[in-house]
This record gives structure tokens, sequence and C-alpha cells, in this order.
């Protein structure tokens, strides 16, 4: 009898189940869903995040009621076979079933129907379990997946991968937006990007990068706002100018949007969804893409992009090129931090970029100063005191190269790719103003 | 003429240069060191981690001296050729040197000797600049596949990557060892381990893993702790005995063993050590541990290994069996947190294990408690609410597979695999009750 456990765990998912046919299997996992037809059972078996058809016919076996009740843990063994009508082709002839854990209570509200009939606020109170849901697991699997595509398109090309502090002495990002920690009898912040890492490690590896938590003590409350959030970070040196950046981010969306639908099919399948395809991505200036508002909206004063201007300039760039993601670039120099590189053409302009993805920005990058006295400089012409960065400052006194990098939001990445509408959605268990647990 | 950049990057690790030798290339890296030999010029480039000889023929060619004074960022483009005395059997022979940025100040040690000779509070006051170093850099690119293959020898058995949250509303790891933010108007915590949240998504998806950063306000300093490390968390479920999650981590440990020396030739060889190699891992009970220490040292009377005994296990059984790694079973009940299993067998030892290495503990895991209302009673045992924890139990209350995990410290890993004497060197930029720079 083969046990499909250990190393062979992968097997459970039912799609590669081929090899068992014929054969008498035990598989273990929760009794989702049962389903009565004339003299026969059907038990939906949860293992992971795979759904296994079994099919009991009663009659035949001495096998008591309660032992597939929802929700119980169980092993069962049978018979492996093809099955056309069943979801992914195979079924479980059971043989037998042997619980292993039985629930408390009974759930909350029902997480085997097709859809997750839920409130947000309801998904989230009890986001262990709504988690169980296929759906909402598949949205996890293909996060993953995700993070693991974009790490290892940069091996390819010769990154290292870095783990930064997130207790840190300076925010990198300007203003007040960072949360104060009591370290011992001292006051220290959450690092809201590995930003001064990311650089410090360039002049060690010349192309780095990190996957991690950083925190926004941001007071908003939106669709597409965490407090906390999974940021993919890339650094790179040498780099002669800032679309070298604006490259990688191409080749590597390019990687994960052509790797997701191998990797994920199962996901995929289960969301009905399409994962975009990428060539190339267009570029405009920030100039441009405020011109293009402003013929739509008539009334916009900003120098930026606000959430409604990124759609128009999405709507607009997908109906002249067909293409879903655009960079903007140029950004004033008013409004990008202080190691942003100025463009040596126009000193009111950066070498910077966004990349705005179906009307949301997924990635804020550019260029860096290098140059020490150039750097000082615009600490104190952005009001700050130089000293306070003097660690930071190392990097550039002792020589540094031409250098750039991004930050990518990786639930911001996930909910634009699925097409959800709340990038709650997109966080395993989000935190937000009003929400900080579970 | 041949650019060693782009996809091509990899390359520039001189092991890796055959394919060029009598080929045109430009190289873009620091000048590192450089020396005088009779006419020529030798000029180590540091490009990224990696190191290359340049030789420069002087009175034929028209190059001013201050283009290659050491920590200037250049391209220098010449012959790749064989050269049987360069450390790695190859050197440009240079045609021109382009100066790409050049610093704004002489180095404040050199990190061009064989060996970096400073204390460690200037190597930690210095950590840009001090990690330029080829000794210390190749520690943390070591460092960085070690955490690769922890996930690549994960991912080929089942595992999901999963990304929770740092800022929590309840420490795991009972206790008062927990920084404290303040969130909005509220105070939240920052996560000891991903451990609720691990077991969490074990009713999700089977088997998870993490890595990533946790948080310990231990009052320590020594050369073991840190306040923020680097954690690589695994979960797992269903198992049938606790002893499998050893059994997963001898499988990974070995793999990573067996792997690094395949992945990190270069830095290994820089570092001049020996990865050790794993067969079996032996496991002796928490008691036969104490046994062994107290045959040693007769004052001995604690119920638990402090560091000293960690070191007289491990010396034993690496006497006895040869092996530098030893699982400790069975700890008291008392010293494990109250989500570990009892032992059946006793209910005052607890279905757990550390795994210690070399004389030090790198990891702490168990089989977890499953059943809903065994946890509630051992969580009021432990004096808490069973109400604080309700969203952690939700879990429980509506049903979990039996299942444990572990937690591997990955500084404390690369310490003892490199033979390290302090753990602050084998983390970027370490924390600690005294440093919280750069």
């Amino acid at each position: 009898m083969k046990e499909i456990f250990g190393k062979e765990y992968l097997e459970i998912c039912p799609i590669s189940f081929e090899k068992y046919y014929g054969q008498k299997i035990t598989l273990k996992g929760t009794i989702h869903k049962v389903r009565k037809l004339g003299g026969l059972l059907f038990i939906i078996l949860r293992s992971g995040k795979y759904f296994t058809q079994c099919k009991l016919e009663k009659n035949s076996l001495n096998i008591p009621d309660e032992s597939y009740n929802e929700g119980n843990y169980v092993a069962i063994t049978g018979i492996c076979q093809i099955e056309k009508r069943a979801k992914y082709g195979v079924e479980i002839q059971i043989e037998s079933i042997k619980i292993l854990s039985i629930p408390d209570e009974k759930m909350p509200f029902s997480i085997n129907n097709h859809f997750l009939d839920i409130s947000m606020d309801t998904n989230l109170d009890f986001r262990p379990i709504s988690l169980r849901h296929q759906k909402e697991s598949a949205i996890f699997s293909i996060q993953s997946a995700i993070a693991s595509l974009f790490r290892e398109s940069l091996f390819l090309i010769g990154f290292t991968e870095i783990h930064s502090p997130k207790l840190v002495f300076a925010g990198a990002e300007g203003g007040s937006n960072v949360f104060k920690v009591e370290y011992f009898n001292k006051k220290l912040f959450l690092a809201q990007s590995p930003q001064f890492y990311k650089q410090m490690m360039v002049g060690v590896f010349g192309r780095v990068m990190e996957i991690g938590p950083v925190f926004r003590a941001e007071p908003h409350d939106t669709s597409r706002h965490l407090n906390e959030y999974t940021s993919m970070d890339l650094e790179m040196g040498p780099i002669e100018k800032f679309e070298e950046i604006m490259e990688i981010e191409t080749y590597l969306l390019n990687y994960i949007f052509e790797q997701l639908p191998k990797r994920c099919a199962y996901e995929i399948n289960e969301l009905e969804i399409e994962i975009p395809k990428i060539n190339k991505i267009p570029a405009i200036k920030m100039s441009e893409a405020l011109g293009i508002v402003k013929t739509i909206d008539k009334t916009y004063k900003k120098n930026d992009l606000d959430p409604n201007a990124e759609k128009i300039v999405c709507q607009y760039i997908f109906e002249k090129t067909g293409s879903e993601l655009v960079f903007v670039t140029h950004f004033p120099k008013n409004i990008r931090p202080f190691y942003t590189m100025e463009d040596p053409k126009n000193p009111n302009l950066t070498l910077s970029f966004d990349l705005l993805f179906r009307g949301l920005e997924i990635t804020t990058g550019g260029q860096r100063i290098h140059d020490y006295r150039t750097q000082k400089e615009k600490i104190k012409s952005f009001g700050y005191d130089p000293k306070d960065f003097m660690f930071y400052l190392q990097i550039h006194k002792y020589g540094m190269p031409p250098h750039g990098g991004l930050g990518l939001g990786l639930e911001r990445l996930t909910m634009q790719i699925l097409k959800l509408s709340n990038i709650k959605n997109a966080c395993l268990f989000p935190r937000t103003m009003k929400r900080i647990i579970p």
C-alpha cells in the first residue's frame, strides 16, 4: 500500500495522480464537503491546498457516519481510479476512514461553496478559517510563487539576497510616517524601506535584492494601502543610465508572468483568471502623463498623479498601445526622496520612475546620487542635517558606483495580477489603521 | 569588444573567465589594490564580490596615475589572458582605464589586506565599508545561499512560503521580552516568532515556511544573542510523531551542507573553511543530556542546558559518534511555550527538541497541541486568559491536523558553519542592546 506523504507530498495534487491509478493509497486531509447521490456518498477531502474526490459505497462497508463529519481530519484509504466526472478526472474509492483529529465546533460560515460569500470583516475576523476556502488559498499560493520568481529571475543575473534590519535609527523616505519602537531605553523606528541598506550593499555585492516587511505609518485606510506590507526590493551598480533599472524590471516581470502559468496551473484554474503577457513596457514622462490627465480632467492641478489620474493614464496607454503597464518617468525633484538623482538636462526633474499596472502604482524606482558632496548638499536642501545620516553617507564618502534600484509591492502586484478589488484580499493578515487582528 | 555586464554579470567571477581568453573585454569595478613590480603595475579590481587581477605595462600606454587611485570606480578595458601566478589563473592586460566615480576621502582603514585587522567596534561603526573586505562579503554570500537552500529544499517537498505580519497583538513565546510599538493610538508588539501565523497556515497549506525578521527584547549582550535576527521557520501537518520534524531538519541541513560547496566554491575558498558532512544526527533525551553534563560538572543543578552545558553535550556526542550535531529531546513542560504538546508517556515532559551544532543551540522545535480543549486548559495553566488568544484558538476550535515545526536562526547557523566567534560577524547590520547603528 502506498502512503502519500513525506517526500511524495507534492503528489497529492490531484492533477498529478496518474501514477497511482489502480493502486491502493492513503490520503490525509479534512472532510471538506459531503454529498449524497443515491446509495453513494461523495466526500471532498482537502489536503493542504488540494482537493480530492473520494467515493463511498456505503452499504458495502462498515464505516460509521460520524467518521466523515465535515471538519474531521482523517486518513482515507482506497483505490485511486479514473473518474472523468470528478473535477480533476480522478477519485478514490474509499475502503476505510481513520479519524485523526475532530474540531470542537462547526464552522461559523461555509467554506465549501464555490464562492466564499462573507463580508470583508467576517473574512478577516476569521482569517485562519476563511483562508481555507480554495479561492482564498489559491491567491497565496500564487503570491508565494510571485516572490520565488522575483528571486529566481534576479539570481539568474547575479543578484545576492540580503537581510537588512527593520529596527532603524532613521527613516529613509522622509516625513513623519514612521512607527516608533521602545528599544530598551531608546527610541527606534520601523523601517519604511530597506533603502539605505540596499544602497550600502551595492558597494559590497554590486547587485542586491531583499524581500521583507516594510512599515508605513500613513493614516490611510483605503483599498490600496496597508500599514505593513512585503516589499520586493532590488538595487544595482554600476549602471550607465537609469533606464537600465526599468529594463531589469521589464525582464523580471516578464519572467514572473511567463513562469506563473507553469508553476500555478492548479490555482490559476481555480481562480479562473489569465496571466497577462508583457513584451515591452511603454514609458512616458511625468509631464506627458499630466498632459494626458489634463486633457480628460480639465480641473486637474496637481504635479503628481493621484489614484484617479493613475487610472486615466493607464486607460489612455492601454488604448494607444495595448499595454496594461506603463512607466512614468522624470518626476519633479520636490516629490522624490533626497537620495534621488537629478536629471542633468533639467535639475527640477529626477532620474526616477513609477510603474503603473492596470491603474495602480506598483513600483517606485530610479537612479541614486553617488557623489558625496552632491548628496550632502541635497540632504541640507531638504532641511535635514547630514550628521543624522553620517552612517549612510559613508558609502558616498568612500566611493560608490553609479547605481539605482526599485521597490515592488508584493501585495499590490498580486492584487493587480489577480484583479482583486481590495489589497486586504492580497495579504494573509492585513494591518491597517483599523485592523490589527488576527 | 565584449562588455561584461547585463545578463552576463555572473561571468565576472574570475573562476569562470575561460570563455573570454584572448578577447578584449571591459570590466567595471573599484580599484581595490595597486602593486608595483619593476615596470609593471598590478591592479586588483573589485567588481561586486569578485576580485580580478589586471596588469598595466605603464610605459607603453598613456594612462594618468590618478586614474588608478585606490577607491576609484572605473571601467578597465583590456585583453583577458591566462596567468597562472594570478589568484584565479587569469588576468586582464590593461589597454585603457575610464573613471566612473571618485571617492571623497581615503578609507579609514585598509580593506585590501588578507585579513581585516580592525576591532569589532570599528568593523561595525564602518559596516558599509568593512563589508567590502573579501572575507566579510564572503560570509554574506554564503548566508544568502543558506537561506536560498533552506527554501529550495522545502519547495521540493511541498512547502509553501508565507509572509506573516511582524506587528502583532500578542507575543507567542510568553514572557515580557517583546518590543512595544506605537501604532496610531494603540500599542502593538514586534513578533518574537511567526509561531501563531505559521500554525494558522498549516490549516491552509499543510506545509509552510517563512524566512523573516524576529525581534527579541532580551536584555542580553553576548556573542550569541541578537535583538533582531532572521528566523527560518517551518510548520507542517499532518504528522504522526514529532520525530518527523527532526527528520525534515536532518533532510534540509543535509541539502544545505551538500549544496553549499557547489554554490559557494569561490567564497568557501576565500574563507579557507570546510563545510561539514551530515549523515544521521544522533538524538538524546534532555534527561540523558543533563546526565552527561552532571558527570562532568558535578555542581550542575539546572533542568535546562546553559551555554556551557550545550558545549559539554556537543563535545561528548562528538567523541562518541563523530557527529557535530545532536538533537536534545523531551524538554520539561515548564520550560517550553504553552503550545507545546505534552508527552503522553510522561506529562511532565514535552514532544519537543533543540538542535545543538558545535556547542550552540540553533533550532527549537516540536509538536504542537491541536486539540481545542487541551490548548485552552494549557493556556489557563500558564496563567494566561484564553480570550487573549481567541484568534489563535480558532484553528484548534475549527479543526487542525496533528502538526509541528521548528525555527532555525540564520545567523547562528551561518556562525557555526563558518566557525565565527561572535554572532555579530554573521549579521550584516547587527542590533544589540548597545548597537543600533548603522
